[in-house]
């Protein structure tokens, strides 16, 4: 029996739990919910998958879990997974946990802000946002993400060293998300760059895939003309 | 030897921090950084004690961690911590796990948010707050607690059952904060005030030590006038 992962591959944590799942071998049933069309709030979904609205979700048996940090630390338990993306040493452990739960009010809420505030909001209601609301989403993102540099791509390769972790998948499929909304970590941050082309390497042929639709978006941005 | 925390207790997860080492029975060195007199964004705070300007940090030995929830799994990992705070059994520990993640986003930004808004800023700025801007902080904090209590108050006394955990006492400081700014989520959410009740209930006297000040700031706001 396998795990059955709810996802859609346009949520940032949705990519990362599934780059993470093929590249630690933990074979799943991949699952689609279509956030678009508002599939995760239907009735059906909020019964039979998750009494929360939200993706990615997994069911392992007949257990339901929700937040992709916490499925991955159970993950890490139950199935067998190289060690270095979630390591059982307790400081290894300790300092991978010290960035994922830094990532949720720094990278993740203002990467994620920003992406709303300028692309999700006004594809949905048709309103731009005033010059005043992008200037501060920006500020507070390039903020974090000045951060993210200082704080975790000083001491090696990845965020925990020279090897790989969750942590930088977690991270860069965050970061990516903003090239939707016309704004390219790469292009700002030396740091990030190499950091990110790192995690890239490291994960395809699935962090491409994953990024797949994001890629086409990020074109949209660059150029309005394309065909979508 | 034993661990140094570095805390300040009108931080939310400072004073989580503070009540788990207690409740836990470990021995902890207090060292207090006041975040008014800015100590934690001093030189010799981020040479010495943390490279992130933030508390809580603890120090075990030479090993140096930030963030609350991290610490609280590293802590439960090293020393003999009695169970029911976070759970060793997987599963247990992953639904604790899926509130502790869950908390970011929801009752923290948005608990935060609403009293930055509406107290800390008009303290340092004498700027009072648009009444949009209240309007709509105001707005996510009440989804996010209506959130918190129908997904996670709705199985037992406590958010992963009948016993308490860190969970409790992590999202219990975040609520507490907003009555420093005259929002008292007990008198809005039934079940939100019973369960808060309960926590204190379990955790004191160390509950009421850790929210001792905040207390006082509370009263400030329901009476201007009184003495503080």
């Amino acid at each position: 029996m396998s795990v059955k992962l709810y996802y859609d591959l346009l949520s940032q944590p949705s990519r990362s739990l599934f780059i993470f799942l093929k590249k630690a071998q933990v074979p799943f049933e991949p699952c689609l919910v279509n956030l678009g069309k508002g599939e995760h709030l239907k009735k059906e979904y909020l019964e039979n998958v998750s009494r929360i609205p939200k993706v990615p979700v997994v069911h392992d048996g007949d257990f339901r879990l929700n937040e992709s940090v916490g499925i991955v630390r159970y993950i890490s338990r139950q199935y067998p997974v190289e060690d270095h993306w979630y390591p059982k040493d307790s400081k290894k452990q300790a300092l991978a946990d010290e960035y994922l739960e830094w990532h949720h009010l720094n990278v993740r809420v203002n990467c994620s802000t920003y992406f709303i505030k300028t692309w999700l909001n006004p594809m949905k209601t048709g309103k731009q946002p005033s010059e005043e609301e992008v200037g501060k989403a920006k500020k507070y993102m390039e903020k974090s993400l000045q951060d993210f540099q200082d704080y975790f791509l000083s001491n090696g390769k990845f965020i925990n060293g020279n090897q790989i972790s969750y942590s930088d998948i977690h991270a860069a499929c965050e970061i990516e998300q903003t090239r939707v909304a016309g704004y390219d970590a790469r292009d700002h941050f030396p740091k990030i760059k190499q950091w990110i082309e790192a995690v890239r390497e490291e994960c395809n042929p699935h962090y491409d895939r994953a990024h797949q639709f994001i890629n086409l978006l990020s074109q949209k941005a660059e150029d309005p003309k394309s065909k979508l």
